[in-house]
């Protein structure tokens, strides 16, 4: 199974690819405070169903984004953690809330 | 009509819904090489519809984004080009471009 030999070449494009979807950067943007168990993210992110939340993650497990580490205990604890290619997306994101806080909120007058 | 007024406090959720879409990103990363025409920014961009196009790009209108051109020509010759605002979006598009081609191209061995 191939992860990203289907990707396109230009990064911009695979970029949307790899975070496919409003939630995929929501999610990262919560992974960026820390590991997070599932109903930790579920619950930053009203809207989000577990489906789409499960779905989501393992497409970045899958990419090499996030990790799923389960803990041995009772009851068992399930933690998801960006990598370090996951915590590279620090840079977009910051990127993004900076140009995104720079756009004027302009009203038209009428 | 307001256009950012109901944008969410979070910069990355504003830019989500600023850039809403694949199709969003990737108009932007065709503006970003200077004006262009309405067919050729369609032509650059395969799968893409001409409705998906004129919605698109009048949402970039509305919220200050992209500027629209009549030349009062014949034929008629409209011109789309992105503003000061828009223009400063490079630095996302880049940030993607950078941190996408630098996730390894995994292949599992199976």
């Amino acid at each position: 199974m191939s992860r990203c030999d289907d990707l396109p070449e230009c990064g911009v494009a695979r970029f949307l690819i790899l975070l496919e979807g409003p939630w995929a950067t929501l999610i990262v943007r919560e992974l960026l405070h820390g590991p997070l168990r599932f109903t930790e993210i579920k619950d930053r992110l009203p809207g989000i169903s577990a489906h789409t939340l499960t779905n989501r993650l393992r497409r970045f497990e899958a990419s090499g984004l996030v990790t799923r580490t389960a803990y041995p205990e009772i009851p068992p604890r399930v933690v998801y953690e960006l990598t370090e290619v996951g915590e590279q997306l620090r840079t977009v994101l910051d990127a993004m809330n900076a140009w995104a806080l720079s756009v004027p909120e302009v009203v038209d007058a009428d």
